[in-house]
């Protein structure tokens, strides 16, 4: 099968996700990277000086780029995504898609009115075992969701002493990160990821915002609780000084005849436990998963497969959704809208004390 | 050393805890059972027929018991105890201490009063290994403590199907469980445990209750933030329908300097991490710990200890207590009062969705 | 129903074990500690000097002990338990049994003809999860079994700057340990396990022993192969410098239908395979389990008990047995001939260059 | 920098390791797939009919292919291997590398003579905690050597009336599988491994095998003992029947001061315990690591990097050393011809009930 014309904008030296982007978009030999607005090999693509002339050199070409990643810091996001969506490429926008409300949901119109793809990188739902995860709430297997408790909680910003680096800083600064910090960086992985699993979506929130260390202006931990529009209740822990968790990230689903558990440190694995019998340790890999599971596993069972292969795997369904072909799931505008919303909404409740709030956009109501 | 004569109300046939106490208070070879109202071996000291009968069997003997454990239905706490310490016995109640704040103030009176001691069975807080966190804390190894996180939650109540087994019914019923169901019955042995490792009381809370299974009156799903006196940060999970955790009793401490994990199911190991380093898995029964964790560990490390040697060893320091000499800590009818405003506190909360409310009992401030 | 007058050889200050015998005698309130030849509190019992006085002081009373735990340094279990025997008296003996072949013969003799019991504190064994995969077997829930691997390595001889610590050296010395350092001391219960879990017994075995620290005259680390009778391989690793690993005791049984894992440091679960299926957790204390496992828990699932309630176990089912009533099982003098064969034979096949050699007693074929 | 032309041969539908591969060369960008003898998109380079026909069409290219894959059948990798280095490409062969020693020693001779490259795909020696353990033994971290520990049991062939599975079968069919079935397959990586991290070689060793499924020619079970070089004393246990163990390749490092331990299930860390000391969780990625370790780790600590990332690791290595640049570590012919030796003098002392054997390669003494 041809392979896809892929470009890059952002992501390059110092990146903490380019390098995963790049694997994840080689992995499986669907694209070849044949553009980028990034500190890379020119010998591996047409390389632009900047986002705009590359959308200028990219636009009109024969064999442009089918896919654009945005990779730049959060604030472009915005209007990367929106240039390239309305010149009709195909885009996959890293985590936040926005800064504001507004903004996402201009985004949301943008892609539907361009036709084109816009997906939001939240690609931890792009493993195999969230996958079965999803696929068994959805075929019942733990009957009627009760609980979701998702938590994304580490340490690497519990030292108050580099407070000054600047890695950590901009994080808790109202004017480089927005309205939220904790919450918006990690905390929203696991809300879309209690979203993800229940197939289910939030509908009203109650935050808890602290700073546990003084000089930060925003919120280094947060407790939200939510309720989902199907009844679920949601619980859902964030925190970056909660040191010696190092990427606890982990999720669990508890149904009226079953629960599950699932820990991005040990993302191979899921802990199924049927009402009233053993848990049970599910296998990537194991025969019996469901097709969407079995799809993006690419070795054996207990040959473990980590996030580069998770983020390959986003684009493994991107490759299928452009070429028209069936593929599982994919993150849209619309998650990267409810995000965004969830998060304003988020700050709202937590300077209201805890009131609760509405989650849903209004645009999707 | 001469043996104490002991007494137990409650914990015969049937009882989940009275085999725990039995064990707990023989195991060391400080009680013997000299008296109790209860269905257990007449042989064993004497039978009394209730606790109105051992009152007053027990009361003016010579070798009358020096420690009575109250271990009867929930209810029955409040009265038993206020007997017993009014006629100058020593007291070890299970939890909860009360049903209502007003008579948890009562029992602190009557216990001042008395200069008996009267002790709550808190007896996670008797494991070596939190006794050694609550060291570190003491001794700043973690530095100020920024945040507390602490859950207590099971999947034994998740079979709605089950819901007419009277030993899982009563616990929702407000007719016999009072004004909570979960976050009284295992909730609040985390608050307690928050407090005691962080040597600082909850100051104020904010509840969110679930009936996660619809006929249930009172919460089969709660969670509470909350603020301890010295700003500390909590949050706390509870639950008895997350099926598969068996015995999900956890607690982590974040501090400037350093955290730390300790869980229920394997009470034997606390994990540590310094900021900025390792974690370090710290066992029971290694060098270098401190007396306090080192008095409450009988066999060697890595030979484990569990949970009825935890309750043994609220009855060596009931003992140490009951002699004049050193101990290391005892949850007392201070504690219970405590816990019992918390509740009710929290129940205020949880009607009010989640309004701040405080937490700390008017008698204590 | 009526305390049993139990008595204890050794096991005082300064001993790892005879705290676990007091409290496992304690625990269930069998027995009661009516006589001593140790430094334990004379008010608690009859106090001797040493085991020949307590053998003529307790011989011919109405109330004399119906058990003597013999809890000496391993060079005298041979005599005090034969003498006790003979005088009518059940014994309990920590292990090892003798220190020979031949004494191990009589002890067998001796025991038969008293009619006595002679049991060997193999308390290993008496864990509710062990007894229950014990049952797993004998139903033939995972089939015949194939391959045995026990392996049971501390690193706490590890330090070989500490060489002259007493605690240490003596194991190692021929003259105060016999033919066998870290076999004998450890390996010999991972041997007695399989046998004890497969119901079967050892039949040939190959020994590999190295003293990898030098100064060392017997063996620090050792490999037995071994076969049983019904053709069951086996395979056993055992090491005291293994730095690390606490008390490393473990066994794994697979069959033709299942598999199964133990671990002595989280001793209430089993991890079970059936072919093909997913690895189930078992808990101790979940609905389902043997009568056998049922009996031998007292307290709730997931609420862990330990090392000290293994002991206690090995007292209940000797009360059972002594009164007469049905008991699971009671490692015996046969086991403890069993045993020392092993390490004798060990030390045979290790010094002809791990030739294979019998394993069985002769007595016993 | 520019790509490096890759082929593979073998490898496509159906091939356990092949996506492995192709996942590998790819992750990073240093290669290219430019030719192939197998079923794969013909687009994606030259596809040849077989190897034969690859080699002679690649030869005297231009643009030939700088390094070729060997991933067919086992028996076929030494004439493919042997050919490619003749004429002069670079080699990278799955293992074994040849089914004789006389084979492998032809191997290594050719490689030398050629002055290319000549890797074995021994790849779990790539993943940046193994190298980081190999790192802390090469600077004295531990201490010398006394003892390493090399497990790889899994149970995916205990299925008895599975039998008849090709795939299975051919495993202990010496026709198809030479002369060693389980320890040729899968011990043979842990005994790589053991002197990969201990920077020794094995010396001599003692083999016990067994068939614990009847029908089997060849061995499902073994355990090795071992002596290096340098004195340590090695145990490795490897087996096909362990029903329940996923893929249970771990390996345990003890020397003088400290001892480590890895599992291939969780790749990502290391436990490390200094003598007398607590055992410290090692992550990847964290601060402090070797160079060696951090250079092949590519996404933030606690992103769990796989078991194909472990294979683009040999990738990274081997595009390093083709273009001349300094890399870590490659296995080499070297190596598969001590493997081979290995496996060949195993099945010796098998045969010989344990006898211990030489089994250092005569070529490389």
């Amino acid at each position: 099968m041809a392979r896809l014309n892929w470009g890059m904008i952002g992501g390059g030296k110092g990146s903490q996700i380019g390098p995963a982007h790049l694997m994840g978009a080689r992995a499986d030999g669907n694209f070849v990277l044949a553009a980028g607005a990034l500190d890379v090999d020119a010998d591996r693509g047409r390389a632009y000086a900047n986002w705009q002339e590359m959308l200028d050199g990219e636009t009109g070409r024969e064999d442009r780029v089918n896919l654009v990643t945005v990779a730049t810091p959060n604030s472009t996001h915005f209007e990367i995504t929106k240039a390239f969506l309305e010149a009709g490429f195909n885009v996959l926008c890293e985590k936040p898609m926005t800064m504001t409300v507004e903004e996402g949901e201009e985004i949301v119109k943008v892609a539907r009115a361009s036709g084109k793809i816009c997906a939001v990188n939240y690609c931890y739902s792009a493993y195999p075992m969230v996958r079965e995860m999803r696929q068994m709430v959805a075929k019942g297997e733990i009957g009627k969701v009760r609980l979701v408790v998702a938590n994304f909680s580490h340490g690497h910003h519990g030292d108050a002493t580099d407070a000054d680096n600047p890695r950590v800083r901009w994080r808790y600064d109202p004017k480089m990160a927005g309205v939220s910090g904790q919450f918006a960086d990690c905390g929203i992985h696991a809300l879309h990821m209690a979203s993800f699993v229940t197939g289910d979506e939030v509908a009203t929130l109650s935050a808890d915002f602290a700073s546990t260390i003084a000089s930060r202006e925003l919120e280094d931990d947060a407790l939200v609780n939510f309720r989902m529009k199907g009844g679920t209740v949601g619980r859902l822990w964030t925190s970056s000084v909660a040191i010696g968790r190092q990427h606890g990230f982990d999720i669990q689903v508890f149904g009226e005849t079953g629960g599950m558990r699932w820990a991005s440190e040990q993302p191979n694995q899921v802990y199924y436990t049927p009402v009233g019998g053993r848990t049970q340790i599910m296998e990537k890999g194991e025969g019996g998963l469901s097709d969407e599971a079995a799809r993006l596993s690419r070795v054996a069972i207990a040959h473990p497969e980590g996030f580069p292969l998770a983020v390959a795997n986003i684009y493994v369904d991107l490759a299928a959704a452009m070429r028209g072909e069936p593929y599982g799931a994919l993150p849209t505008a619309e998650d990267g809208l409810r995000s965004m919303t969830a998060v304003h909404q988020a700050v709202a409740s937590a300077r209201a004390n805890g009131a609760w709030v509405d989650a849903e956009p209004a645009l999707l109501k």
